[in-house]
């Protein structure tokens, strides 16, 4: 019989945790993470010294918005991957999973703020919402104009005010920030924010679960023949344990989830995001993709741009998510405006 | 004990072996993810109906050098992410770590050849060094202008004759591409990808196996506390098994193997790929390259430009390897000549 074992923990002979991932110290990978990417991309971004917070280098810029997110990290490249002309300008980086604290996401603010007011992109888990509205109440004390949405793009949960904020995040960020490059002023470029959150849903499935460093077990169990469906990006289970599918009746399952809940109608046009959960190789995240595709046209829904990688991920997860963003033409403009962070340069095919 | 097992195949209770991959029927993964691409980035690329082979959208390019490529899939985005302007014009894509056959290379060469001849980018492997060549003497006695270049940059084996073509085929790729498009001629563009694979040098480790879906169990077991240093790119065992290393080990083992075998000196002038394997998250590919960073900076060697991302993947091994190539300032230029596929597009920072 063909199981076969990834054990990707053990222990040492001294009885220590060997995780089996290419870190150093678990606890240090946020911070060496980011001195990586500040490393190789320094003509984009540039690491605040005391904090685990990227900004775009040639913040603040006075006389345009700032845009500032962020929450835990092993959902790279978000949010750090996005900071740059066109989108983010500052990413505040939590530990693994675990929002980051009040005082980071106040420096950060006081760090790209350049006069017109800074928006927060918040996703909705309850210490991502507290902390950015404490620091923003906070910020807005001492004299910056500060708006803030909360994205919450999630179909696998019912109700719409229960609902995470996943991929479709990334939707916001991009235009947002377009937005803010055209010189909006912050009650526009909310507006289109909150556009962006309205019209846009997400639904992800896990093959494997994945090991946060300083706990270094699996955040849950699964069967050699099972998945979750409608699983979050913070290692959790998803709203339902299935038997394996095969990448089309995935593909089906999440991109009808988010179709229905957008009540998408022929001839209507949408942005698509396919991607992997962190671990999922190519091969996989592109027969996934074809599959939504074909469930698209053969709904008469056109797909105006797809995107195909690896968005907001679930550190080494195996596994897929389908966003799907319904369009404007305003919001077609912005999609595809000019961007350059690491992840997300526009124009241009995006795959990563 | 921390030991968690995630098995990735298993037993239906039908007795059919389950493939815990986002795949559909084991045997058409490579038509249904050239589908996925084609269908993605239907501006750059199109499939060619009879085989598993990419082309360029506008070829033949009448007036230019074509570049042909391919070898086993499993590899992506090698080689079909790498085709478009300024790089390949074709690519072969055989089964999971298969050489594609004698027949589909020639009608590769045939489809794009421009009447300027065509050059075979060909990874040091027997099947895929004997099928390349005997489809180019086809083609030469057929009338068509052909040359071919064998790359071998993995420095893990002793011999260079017996080094592995790897990741290094990428920059072999890209340049050759640049040169082709400038309007170079065949000679010249040989020349180039020549030049590259004499600079270029490459090696990888595996911290865990891979899967083909055929085959249905991991290439080979590992335990939870090793990991295989000199590893190549088909799923086998690399040169040597070790207990686990921290990120930075590993980096300065896979770096220091290259600079020695490249005599790099204090000065000298280097492109940085720092690589997973598939299945390595985006967190650890930057806490990795940050030692690879600093290792070259005490040694004084310069990076030119540095790309993160999934060069030369096994499917979704967990891992990572080093590239450097040695440039001069025609192989500066020509890495950052303009470029549109799916995988790398110039200028502009590359992580995927």
């Amino acid at each position: 019989m063909g199981v076969d074992i990834v054990a990707r923990v053990s222990e040492s002979v001294f009885g220590e945790l060997i995780v089996k991932k290419l870190i150093n110290r678990p606890g240090d990978e946020v911070r060496e993470m980011l001195d990586g990417m500040a490393l190789a991309y320094p003509g984009i971004v540039r690491k605040i010294p005391e904090w685990n917070t990227l900004v775009r280098l040639e913040a603040p810029i006075f006389g345009k918005v700032a845009l500032v997110s962020g929450g835990g990290s092993g959902h790279e490249p978000a949010h750090a991957g996005y900071v740059g002309r066109g989108m983010l300008t500052a990413a505040c980086c939590g530990e693994v999973f675990t929002s980051p604290p009040v005082p980071q996401i106040l420096a950060a603010i006081k760090a790209v703020d350049g006069g017109e007011g800074t928006l927060l992109i918040i996703k909705n888990y309850s210490g991502d919402v507290m902390n950015f509205r404490t620091a923003a109440q906070m910020a807005r004390s001492s004299g910056i104009k500060i708006e803030w949405v909360i994205v919450n793009d999630d179909v696998a949960i019912d109700k719409p005010e229960l609902r995470r904020g996943i991929s479709g995040t990334v939707c916001v960020h991009k235009c947002a920030g377009a937005k803010a490059e055209e010189g909006a002023t912050l009650e526009e470029v909310k507006a289109v924010a909150q556009k962006v959150i309205v019209n846009v849903r997400s639904m992800g499935c896990a093959l494997t679960s994945c090991i946060v460093p300083r706990v270094g077990i699996n955040s849950f169990d699964l069967g050699s023949d099972e998945m979750e469906l409608g699983t979050g990006i913070h290692g959790e289970r998803g709203v339902k344990r299935v038997k394996m599918m095969t990448a089309d009746g995935v593909a089906d399952t999440l991109t009808d989830a988010c179709v229905k809940d957008l009540r998408l109608q022929s001839g209507d046009e949408v942005a698509v995001l396919a991607q992997g959960n962190g671990g999922t190789p190519f091969m996989e995240k592109f027969i996934f993709y074809r599959q939504v595709h074909r469930n698209l046209m053969e709904k008469g829904v056109k797909i105006y741009t797809s995107w195909i990688g690896e968005f907001m991920s679930s550190l080494e997860m195996a596994g897929a998510s389908v966003t799907l963003l319904k369009l404007d033409e305003e919001l077609k403009r912005l999609l595809t405006a000019p961007s350059e962070t690491m992840a997300i340069k526009q124009p241009g095919p995006i795959l990563f």
